[in-house]
């Protein structure tokens, strides 16, 4: 939709978008295609909205280390959509040479005289493809080096920060753009305690500029220094928009205390089974006209419906008797009535676009504590291969009695794992860590036993090696949470053993060492 | 240096080259920015010397998958020498959509018109960097799809070839520019023989054409249908570059039977310590006029300096006596002296670029057939630690008495094994057929001791796993090379055991098969 009354020549518009985690599952038969699917639709808006420029909140990639056809994609998407001759509208007023220090091509694309750019895209890198490796490179360097992006908001300080803006300029409007790339949260938390993180302004009328700022960290308190807070930032900013955070959130909210706004329009693909996830996802279309801005919220039309429901047996003791030996009959029946109505809630939502991938997302929870026995998953997952899109993980089985009276750990373990495996000797001990500090010393840790890790490894072997050790971590994880979990309601609260927390430490490097060296250990041995 | 006389607008000035090879050695701290630097020398010269373009013969990169920080170096140079204002003066007549259909912008990148192209890349792909997965995209795509590259010479079938020309024309000259990706040797040599390898023709004024053809096979013969008979290559050809072969022979030396030229320009870097890649590195600048053509050799200057020299003990039986408990000493002694010649002479011969790095390559072959026992390469290595580039390997030891009354086993290992991991299995599978099939079943073989084994992996273990895999197939190959030629020379020539070759093909599936699935088998007894 064309907002005509707004398309002067002093009103910026931006689309604005994150998380789109171009190259997730992409070896899945049913889903590998998604998410380049909707960056394409993305980039759709972009240019049938004539926009000034598109903001990424990091994460364009999923993957640290992209795999070939997923750079190809995304390198093909961006020279079809992001090339041509509508010629861009607004100058940048700051140093460029400052603002893009580490790229070879220190200078916006647009402005590239052997480039012919219709639409900028700018973005800051998120957790999953921040820089990496010797040469400090990431993904986004990639697309920057073939002229296709602007990297921005970069720091090569781990203990200080200067955040210089873009200065941009569209008639009479003026943003500061700021940018911060993902920095791990306990990190970052402790350089904005020590003063040690600073928001450079322009110096010629400081208040003439809107301030937009784009960050990708934890905006929910994992833990007590594990995200960033709200007030951390600057009160002369305008506004923020939030990456990381998968649900879309995308209306800006106002922070009464600070009196900026944030919008956090969330993922573009969905990446984890939370309800979080099954919310109705959109990017924005942010005007701005001298200090004033509108968000305009553009539904996605091509992503997967997701839906998620849960059941609590013991919530229906008329249905459910667990010392019924059909027992097991009854729950299993119930759930497929279940799936039925959310497959047919799906197809009713369904928008008609044609690129709207087919089949939904279903996932159902069913908390069987009460001394109900879970079923056979793998059975029920048979009826609904060619229905769902995922057929295996369609069952979700939890115990969560007594849940009510006490609160629940706030521990977001898909976001602690959910980066690849590169460099992974220091993240696994800041996972390590940070789990360790999320637990507030007031629950009890223990090691998975054997039978665990055999199950978890019997699982793996199907799968790629670089994804094993990322899962294996993932597994631990999940296990030990579920073990936290019961121990806080089952037991009197007892604090957390540090030296068991060491012992786990050591497991994770110890995986990733045998990962490394095994295949050349036992050549001696296997090849006898 | 410029001829004025043929920079008129009826001649084609093409710079040629191939097996860049890009990464290459790159995370040596001494060598590991080689192939970058002399890739921009290449560059530098293709746009000093103002040609219209840039023909490469395979193996731009190393690695099938390079690193990021070798896709991005190689944008970056692309970006920079590349693109620009001056015009391209050629214009092209055939359909781009036949000669680029596999691209998703099946057009010349200079003829785009999002990009400003100075001059265009033309490059066929080699056996390091073909396609591969069931994207079927290789390293090359990548540059194209950025459109600083243009791939050609892709056939899509396994049983037929159809090789359309690129038609150009500059002023009144005009060339059919054929290529053909590197295919494995023996499928591509059953093609001809079984006449499925078709070149076509321009319909109009056929003979008008001056043919250009790049390949990139064997060129020398590795057994009995393992490389590409110069015969079998049209007649009507007027000019065959041939990439692969890293020896420069860059002249073109005519083939009298089918009477076109052969140009072999060779690798610009040094990727085996043989004698052929210690001929002096050129690239070329061709000219082309009507259907005269005119090869000017380009010396390189950034190429680091191989020296390879072989010492036979046994030829210097009054320096060495393998009686006297000193020998060792003596032979110590001998060839550092050698060494040292070497080095005064790589020192003569370096060019004064800047650019060129200073340490050179070493390389003493030592025959100590004849009693004589091989001293520590360890302690001899210390020595040259600070001058040589290749301190590790500077010496080495092998035995070939009799050699010159037995014709020698022609095996190229190096070839056989250079290329990268990636789906390995039916790679092996070849590799060990063509290993099979060149042994001519003259010769016997034996599986390899289980001490020679545990001393390979003893070496790998400090390596890179990517490259492990590949270094222990190269080093049994190489062992068992070594025993073949033994056999050969002390024993009676017996015929070949077949299932003990059917072992060795299945030792190498297996040794895949442990780097691959070992850290998951493992883990539940480690981890306990």
């Amino acid at each position: 939709p064309r907002h005509e009354d707004e398309d002067d020549e002093d009103t910026f518009k931006i689309l604005v978008a994150t998380d789109i985690h171009l190259g997730y599952m992409e070896k899945d038969p049913v889903r590998g295609n998604d998410t380049f699917v909707t960056f394409n639709e993305i980039l759709d808006h972009a240019r049938k909205n004539e926009v000034d420029f598109i903001l990424l909140g990091g994460d364009l990639f999923h993957d640290n280390k992209p795999s070939r056809k997923t750079v190809h994609s995304c390198l093909e998407s961006l020279r079809k959509y992001c090339m041509g001759d509508r010629p861009v509208q607004f100058e940048i007023l700051s140093d460029q040479a400052v603002n893009f220090h580490y790229s070879k091509f220190p200078w916006v694309n647009y402005q590239d005289e052997n480039l012919n750019i219709s639409i900028p895209v700018f973005s800051i890198h998120g957790n999953h493809d921040d820089p990496t490796g010797a040469d400090a490179l990431c993904a986004l360097d990639i697309l920057s080096c073939a002229g296709l992006l602007n990297h921005f908001g970069r720091s090569t300080s781990v203990e200080k920060i200067d955040i210089s803006p873009i200065l941009l300029r569209k008639g009479r409007t003026k943003i500061a753009l700021y940018g911060l790339g993902a920095i791990p949260d306990e990190r970052l938390y402790r350089m904005f305690v020590n003063k040690q993180v600073t928001m450079l302004r322009p110096k010629e009328d400081e208040d003439s500029w809107f301030n937009l700022f784009v960050i990708h960290q934890n905006r929910s308190k994992h833990g007590a220094t594990n995200y960033i807070p709200e007030q951390f930032l600057d009160d002369f900013i305008n506004l923020v928009v939030w990456g990381h955070e998968h649900e879309c959130k995308i209306a800006p909210f106002k922070n009464e205390q600070q009196r900026f706004y944030i919008s956090q329009p969330g993922s573009s693909v969905v990446t984890s089974l939370s309800p979080g996830e099954a919310v109705k996802k959109h990017i924005g279309l942010l005007h701005v006209k001298g200090k004033k801005m509108k968000m305009e919220k553009i539904a996605l039309e091509t992503v997967r419906t997701f839906h998620i429901e849960d059941i609590v047996l013991a919530d229906h003791p008329d249905l459910f008797n667990p010392d019924n030996p059909n027992v097991t009959q009854a729950i299993q029946a119930f759930c497929m009535e279940k799936v039925e109505l959310m497959l047919d809630t799906a197809e009713r939502e369904r928008l008609g676009n044609p690129r709207q991938p087919e089949k939904p997302i279903i996932r159902l929870r069913v908390d069987y504590a009460g001394g109900f026995e879970p079923f056979s998953v793998h059975r029920f997952s048979q009826k609904y291969m060619h229905r769902v899109a995922n057929p295996k993980d369609i069952i979700h089985f939890f115990r969560r009695r007594e849940q009510k009276e006490k609160k629940e750990i706030d521990l977001n373990f898909e976001k602690l794992v959910s980066r690849p495996a590169e460099g992974t000797t220091l993240r696994v001990e800041d996972l390590v860590k940070q789990y360790f500090q999320t637990a507030e010393k007031k629950v009890q840790l223990s090691l998975l036993t054997e039978r665990g890790m055999g199950e978890a490894v019997q699982e793996f072997v199907d799968k790629e090696e670089k994804d094993a050790i990322e899962e294996l971590v993932k597994f631990q994880l999940e296990k030990t949470q579920k073990f936290l979990k019961e121990r806080r309601t089952d037991a009197v609260e007892e604090k957390i053993d540090e030296e068991v927390m060491v012992v786990f430490c050591c497991c994770c490097f110890f995986l990733e060492l045998i990962s490394s060296i095994m295949p050349r250990i036992f050549f001696p041995y296997l090849s006898s």
